[in-house]
């Protein structure tokens, strides 16, 4: 009997199936501490405490992300293990706050599955979802990635390509997000004047700021998020393989550019939805990386008047200042382009 | 009158003298995170407080190894500063679990000194134990070090070789593991169906995935540790050394074995003793650590249903897979072998 | 409306300007533990939380430079994003211990404004103050930086350079310190028999240990603390600068020495005050630091029995070892000096 998971292959796949992930996780303030050294994330809600509860959460939450990382992790030896790439994300809804010390585990439903012409390899879509001890859900979120057969004879598990929002409902949005006493909100400790009704649909941010990348800073965040792929972490491996070196998982380009976005969005404090996101190209150590921002759309949610939602595309790129907003020539991502990420995120009104 | 400690030579040591190691530390949730981070264990006791209290806990304890890395730490400015080598360990029992919170300090008694024919050093052997703020002893266990002397010319402080059980005692097994209600032990959430009973004597097991270690990893994760010993940190003396580089702290091989070996041991959640260990070969940064595990024997627990133990050889090695064991060549170790660690490990029954 | 904040340069600055920084933190035990884990300190009194109660403290203390450097960091954004050199610092004083859990917010005054002879830069000095989340004050001090003009021709908007004292006046030392009681310190235990006594005004102490810095280390630690200098995480940009390098925080550079210190002054636990300092030279990654101190000056604090303050000079060096206690040659620093500190410590009589 063997005791190794060797991971899921494409026709391993069945359409409806639901998979129960390892491993349980308790989030602590000792994640969120790690989190901070590895990203620099300022935003105050998720900084400080005192400012979370003076604004009406019961605790400091954990940065969005980090969840979301974390929730990913879990999939990755069910889901990813065998993935050529991982294509896209879409439907991303976050639908409790996650304090420390709560402890979240994930299960997974495939909703599509597709082959590709070339019969190597098929696409599997699995819609996601992160509950905390109380089985409240925290997470869902939508994402696809080209996974490889193991026999290229097999018949395809199934042929199905999933109908999927390109946004998420603003309707829907807000759910992580406690009703706040804006006026309790210190704008100026927040580090920016800017509100809701100050951002512009169309227009267009340069955060600035670029951050160097060190192969130990993502393997430490890869592995805390108990994200197992290979390619992130063996070099011994990648040496053999298509570009000789590790590559950083896509997540960690996430959560630097969402660092870098605090120059601009000082108080877009909490992202509510990832509407979908497409990893453009690989990330490798000692690449630095920038981003900017553009301004989508302007939602207010249903019956609140404390928060609004701005619909951001945030663009980050490798060694490319964005001064000048880097993005598309024609159909083709500019070459520095290495994500491309629409999500809503809330700031007070 | 000398500020610093020069550390202890050879000719220092005395037969059952008894050392109290500074300094104290408490173990907190920030620990338990960065060393997620730095070797990305997934054994859902440790992972989560839900977990680990649903099947009798009474909280999520700390990592067995963090334990025990902090202890060795404590012991390394009194008995291995002037180390050539670490050369072995026995008689390692965990014998209380550990929780954030807990405070740790540790003494060790000088039970085995030994020259060497040369006259330039000499064996010392000590038996080391860690106690928490309630004055419970968590932890014990012999290591023998290879220590310089000061003067070839002294004569030898004592000439005793303690003998040690090449294997803990199975009845002395389980002190740190509080009765378990394995019903509510859920497999699928640990991430693997595989019991006591589903492990056979012989079995061998590949752990299959490769880790790639940087400088800045070990030395965070041996600095965590607090062990001072210059050789894992100071590249401006390691530069003139014999290897021309820092030396990984041989306790980092040892986790990061462990880390892997989730991949066929997901649900061995506890060290319970550690028999016996070896550090074959000294470890440096860039080279990708492999594991693979035999199980050695099998044992029931006097008066417990609940978990049993196994006896496991862990392997781990550098720059090479191990999908084929490797060990030993005769006598000699594979070239690729850095450690070969005995020890026993429950799993619910 | 320009949404991203592109710092203050030399004319932007007024004399008696208060700014509030942004970000309010909340100091934990997961900060404490990556701080342990970035140094290595070993300080008894913020390692146990039973050490630190068992002398007097509530609860085990932050480490005092963990303090500074987020405090330091809140003020980066807003006073030296545009510095070409942090000058020194002066009149630092610890006003109340900081415990896990406590959320931190920093303003700072502008104290002095000096246009310098090229008219391309100017010398602004601040005195910055943190408070805990009941409004207690628990750090201020005085900083001083080179700041680049925007614009040459602009005037001068100050002529003002403060008088600032040499040292911070022994009267004034112990605020962060509460009565302790010295019988309960157990001096095995925090690894150095030495007390206030054992010290004489002009003893040097070599600290021996040298630790090479890498450059996630150090980006981690400058992130931890929320500092957003470009210079210490943008490769990019630096490669084309005067180093070619990134620039590690000068920060660093002083919990490197701190730590280091330990091995010579294991009982001086607490630094009640920072009375200069001066980064003489940049680290750069690769480099390893040493470490030495000169006891200045012995100071009683009235009315306390418990504890006395040592006026200590730390000087760090890159790859140098301090056995002959390099520092100055006539007026010139030591090429290999990195930093000349001047701080008092408190140490159990």
């Amino acid at each position: 009997m063997n005791k190794t998971s060797a991971g899921s292959f494409f026709e391993d796949f069945r359409l409806g199936q639901t998979i129960r992930h390892a491993t349980p996780r308790t989030v602590t303030e000792g994640d969120a501490a790690l989190y901070v050294g590895l990203f620099g994330a300022r935003f105050a809600v998720q900084s400080s405490a005192a400012f979370a509860t003076a604004i009406g959460y019961r605790a400091r939450p954990i940065d969005d992300l980090l969840v979301f990382h974390i929730v990913f992790g879990k999939t990755v030896p069910d889901i990813s293990l065998h993935a050529v790439a991982n294509l896209g994300y879409a439907n991303g809804q976050f639908l409790a706050p996650v304090f420390a010390g709560d402890s979240l585990s994930a299960t997974s439903e495939v909703i599509g599955l597709k082959e590709n012409s070339n019969r190597k390899t098929g696409i599997v879509t699995v819609r996601s979802r992160a509950i905390n001890q109380t089985s409240t859900g925290v997470l869902e979120y939508v994402r696809w990635v080209m996974v490889r057969k193991r026999d290229e004879g097999a018949p395809a598990p199934g042929d199905h390509v999933p109908r999927l929002p390109t946004s998420v409902d603003a309707a829907l949005l807000g759910a992580a997000c406690p009703p706040l006493d804006v006026k309790a909100y210190d704008f100026a400790l927040a580090g920016s004047p800017h509100r809701f009704s100050d951002y512009q649909v169309g227009e267009k941010i340069d955060h600035v700021d670029g951050v160097t990348v060190e192969e130990a800073e993502h393997q430490i965040a890869t592995r805390l998020y108990q994200n197992t792929a290979r390619i992130h972490f063996d070099q011994f491996a990648a040496a053999q393989g298509r570009f000789g070196r590790r590559l950083i998982y896509g997540g960690h380009v996430i959560s630097l550019a969402r660092a870098l976005s605090f120059n601009g969005l000082a108080n877009a404090f909490h992202i509510a939805a990832i509407n979908g996101g497409r990893h453009v190209a690989p990330l490798f150590a000692g690449k630095t990386v920038f981003a900017w921002s553009e301004v989508l759309a302007k939602a207010e949610l249903a019956g609140r008047t404390d928060v609004g939602a701005l619909r951001l595309r945030t663009v980050a790129t490798a060694d490319r200042p964005c001064h000048d907003f880097p993005y598309k020539n024609g159909d083709d991502y500019d070459a520095a382009v290495l994500l491309d990420l629409d999500y809503w995120a809330l700031i007070p009104r």
